[in-house]
């Protein structure tokens, strides 16, 4: 079985940024704001932070310690234009998250927004297109997987990760099965897939009997078990049957990463550039 | 074989109309935009005349003999508050098709362009649903089918009516394969479907052969052939071995009028009762 390396794709799509970013009149700026933030926080922030130093992308960070700082922090990096895009640090409550669907689509960098999904299923060429998603997408053109025809099985319809997948596979003329927990029998589906994308949080639920020979695996799982992280996909169960499949750790998850300052240089490039969009019409 | 009849289910939807327009400050009020409109787009605008006067429902026409005339026109009926609702009668250039963009999510009463999509994606109840895709859903609902787990294949990806239609199928915890016209047998999959839904615009496409007995066949398709109007299913082929289908005419067409005049009031309503926005925040 080969196995689909994500950190060959990460790299592959960071070879641009250097190049990408000097491009820019001015370097991307992003705010990533947060509620009284926990140590867990302060550590996935820390890793944005490494990333953007590597590339030079401006970083602010705004600790909100109550709910109207945060929504003045959040007024003030919106209307601010030399932050290029807007993070929010989770978890938050309903009303903050609600705050995204204020920014315009470009500097909602993680691609959040009813904004960004409409044209994510529209197909537009400016979305910006949620990290986890678009990892798979990625992965799946790195390895010169082509879906035409394919039957496709995707397993979850997460908003963060299996709907805005849905549109990114009809673009390339997957036939698509979506499951979810509703789902009557899930193996059912799976075993008659040409590639199957695992997306539902349950630690090694898919496995060999699941599969039909040949098959590619995605697996966009992270579950913590004893200790350890597995995905969704019971990787060595599946080793001897499956054409091809994903690592976790090392996988999806890898990719990802990448794709945030990918997102985070398109936003800045959609505005200098204005791809797709209409604006200087009047 | 039952007949899923949608003069009933357009019946059923118009029901509720007089009195939720009573219930609105004031009346809905439409603008229909055209650019040199043809003999045949007359006689659609006429229909709509026809139905928004039914209801006591306020319509301009705002016919553009230019280009720049239909922008100006456009910029008048968004920026007036009064006009509750923006409608494009096509054809139209894509240029100013991309005009719907500007137009707040709410006044998109056909649910086109990408702020409702994205609302649509995400299952949020203040999204404005193209008719046809969401006369579907009035149909499924009005005789009772319960879509869970149900193996749900639908045959066509546009952007109107089946990508619209893959998150309120969901929603609805179906079990859904999308089919297309790069999809290799699209045969082999509605046989294994307890409902086909077919929106792929051609004449008697789906027959007997290719359903499973007692399937449920909803036919979105509007064909004309020898001079009569046909769906996408051979409605006299089937009949003996489904358990329900709709009719073409006289089915989904039916109700999508009643549609697109809820969608006129629901626009009103959002704007007074603000469902699900986050207005008044700061």
């Amino acid at each position: 079985m080969k196995i689909l390396d994500g950190k060959c794709v990460a790299e592959n799509i960071s070879k641009s940024f250097v190049e990408r970013i000097k491009k820019c009149n001015e370097k991307p700026q992003i705010a990533v704001l947060s509620l009284n933030p926990d140590d867990a926080s302060r550590i996935y922030i820390k890793r944005i932070e490494k990333n953007c130093k590597e590339y030079e992308i401006g970083l602010k960070l705004l600790e909100g310690n109550s709910e109207e700082e945060f929504i003045d922090n959040f007024y003030k990096v919106r209307d601010d234009e030399e932050i290029t895009g807007v993070m929010f640090q989770q978890p938050l409550p309903q009303k903050l998250n609600n705050l995204i669907e204020l920014l315009p689509a470009n500097k909602d960098v993680e691609g959040i927004g009813t904004k960004n999904m409409g044209k994510i299923l529209l197909g537009k060429e400016d979305s910006i297109i949620p990290c986890t998603s678009r990892a798979v997408i990625e992965l799946i053109n790195y390895y010169n997987i082509d879906l035409t025809g394919k039957k496709v099985v995707l397993v979850g319809r997460s908003n963060i990760v299996g709907k805005p997948l849905i549109p990114q596979l009809l673009k390339n003329d997957a036939t698509l099965t979506i499951c979810h927990s509703k789902t009557k029998n899930i193996f059912e589906e799976t075993k008659n897939a040409d590639i199957v994308i695992m997306a539902i949080g349950k630690a090694n639920f898919l496995k060999k009997d699941a599969i039909k020979d040949g098959a590619i695996l995605i697996d966009v799982g992270i579950n913590y078990k004893d200790g350890r992280i597995v995905g969704d996909i019971d990787f060595e169960d599946i080793k001897e049957k499956a054409a091809m499949c994903t690592p976790v750790p090392g996988g999806i998850g890898k990719i990802t990463n990448a794709i945030l300052i990918d997102n985070i240089i398109k936003s800045k490039e959609i505005v200098n550039y204005g791809i797709g969009s209409f604006r200087n019409s009047k």
